[in-house]
């Protein structure tokens, strides 16, 4: 496909040539000859809320302060409303602080750590589900044609994805519009980044769709649902608790996103099919991340 | 590509119809047809090391015990040599525990929560580093041949990977033959119910090969090694930390992997190259993970 080096939807775009994020490594190829690549870097960042030492993430460490934020957000340890009073990157410690006025309940959510299946670390502290039953998410209509025009355009992006392998991306979307497109070696990570955005920015998240390359398990849905966001779109497919907690919340749940093609298992009524499938472009077959299926 | 259903050589293969591991969802697609499709389950199963809860991991359920052995161990919460008194499973709880007779240093480990860029939960607790200096992996050679030829089997292997998507596989190898093929919501339950089957069975590690459909990053990295396999191989991509930490600890890893070709990123003195590659198969457009890529 060609790249549209020039997309003007975004607010935040990928920046696969920024300094730090890829390395150059040398090896060699199945005859044996010397080959060089771009590898995606991973370093850790540890996250403090308060005095409080909460988790190192390992990052591609383009968005720290965007990151702890989201991170804190999407496990429950700010509450709506709360107050932040800063956030302080320290670039050499590689340590990130969330100042708050508030007394948090970290110290409860600490003890209950569930793992969870999704790329990047899904830790959950606290109950998973916990949040959930106070969910209401907007009736928001997503129309097909928009989702073929995100899609498109977020496959043509340049980004450390189609670059560099080994990453996943997620997007924040309004209408036909991508607008903050989030990258890193875990998903949960790109994830949370857009929550940290959307705090900061004080955007709301009733009439957006979040875009991701990930699989939509568990945890990515739960933390779709907590973010107010009514639809959650993926190229990739789905765990079975994934469609029961969208169906149960009322997320409007699109998977095996390629070309013509998807399948929704959730939220159907917000779906407005106004584009016809069979005028969309199938996706050449040289689609999608590169170093892996 | 044929369904080989017959392959001999797996001592444990995936069971892709058994009961319990998919469960069957229907939607609508994009012409608003209503299509059923399998999707994997996932479940919460608490791992218990003698009386100390220590976390919640979401897995299918089929190998309870080798995950909660392999999480241990893999987390350096078993000591080398370390009698397990037994492991108990109870399906109705969802627990299972380990229990030996040593005193571990679990206490510590659990304060040092880091969150890492693996799919599944990466939460490694601990240094991420320790226990890699002491690690001397065996030098034992490995041919392209086999290499090649074990990707041919496992690509044709029916599993939940190939059925239900959102999955991953992790493959223990011997020769051109693979042995126990796991799989799960995250690539790191897969690698540890392994590393369980290994403790369990008494299985030497020094001319295992570990092949995976996920990425190699540092953890992914960091387990094989301390799970004493010298050669790691995935048709996926890397990270930088993921190579630097194997050339630095000296382990074969092997990327990229796709019909003839591959990349080689460190531990090159092992590679026979004994095979044609231009002799190899390319594969056909539609292998790998369904509903992914």
């Amino acid at each position: 496909m060609a790249r549209l080096d020039n997309i003007t939807d975004y607010l935040i775009a990928p920046q696969p040539s920024a300094t730090g994020l890829t390395r150059a490594v040398t090896g060699t190829d199945q005859n044996g000859t010397k080959i060089d690549l771009n590898v995606v870097e991973e370093r850790p960042l540890t996250i403090y809320l308060n005095s409080q030492e909460i988790v190192t993430a390992m990052t591609i460490g383009d968005y720290p302060e965007y990151l702890a934020l989201g991170f804190l957000r999407n496990q429950g340890m700010l509450r709506n409303g709360e107050v932040i009073k800063g956030v302080d990157y320290d670039d050499e410690l590689s340590v990130v602080v969330v100042r708050t006025d508030g007394q948090t309940t970290y110290e409860d959510k600490l003890k209950k750590k569930t793992r969870t299946s999704g790329c990047a670390v899904g830790t959950v502290f606290g109950d998973m589900m916990e949040g959930l039953d106070d969910v209401t998410l907007a009736p928001t209509p997503v129309k097909t044609s928009d989702l073929y025009t995100l899609a498109a355009k977020i496959n043509r992006t340049p980004s450390l994805y189609l670059e560099a392998g080994a990453i996943h991306g997620t997007v924040l979307c309004q209408g036909d519009r991508p607008l903050v497109y989030m990258e890193d070696v875990g998903r949960h990570n790109a994830v949370d980044k857009i929550a940290g955005w959307m705090l900061s920015e004080g955007v709301t998240a009733d009439d957006k769709v979040l875009y991701t390359t990930g699989r939509l398990t568990s945890e990515m849905v739960i933390k779709t649902a907590l973010m107010g966001i009514p639809v959650l779109a993926s190229r990739s497919g789905f765990t079975a608790w994934g469609v029961e907690i969208a169906q149960q919340v009322g997320l409007t749940l699109i998977g095996r996103m390629k070309g013509q093609r998807f399948v929704c298992l959730a939220g159907e009524d917000r779906l407005i099919r106004d584009a016809d499938p069979s005028q969309i472009e199938n996706e050449p077959p040289k689609s999608g991340r590169k170093g892996s299926k």
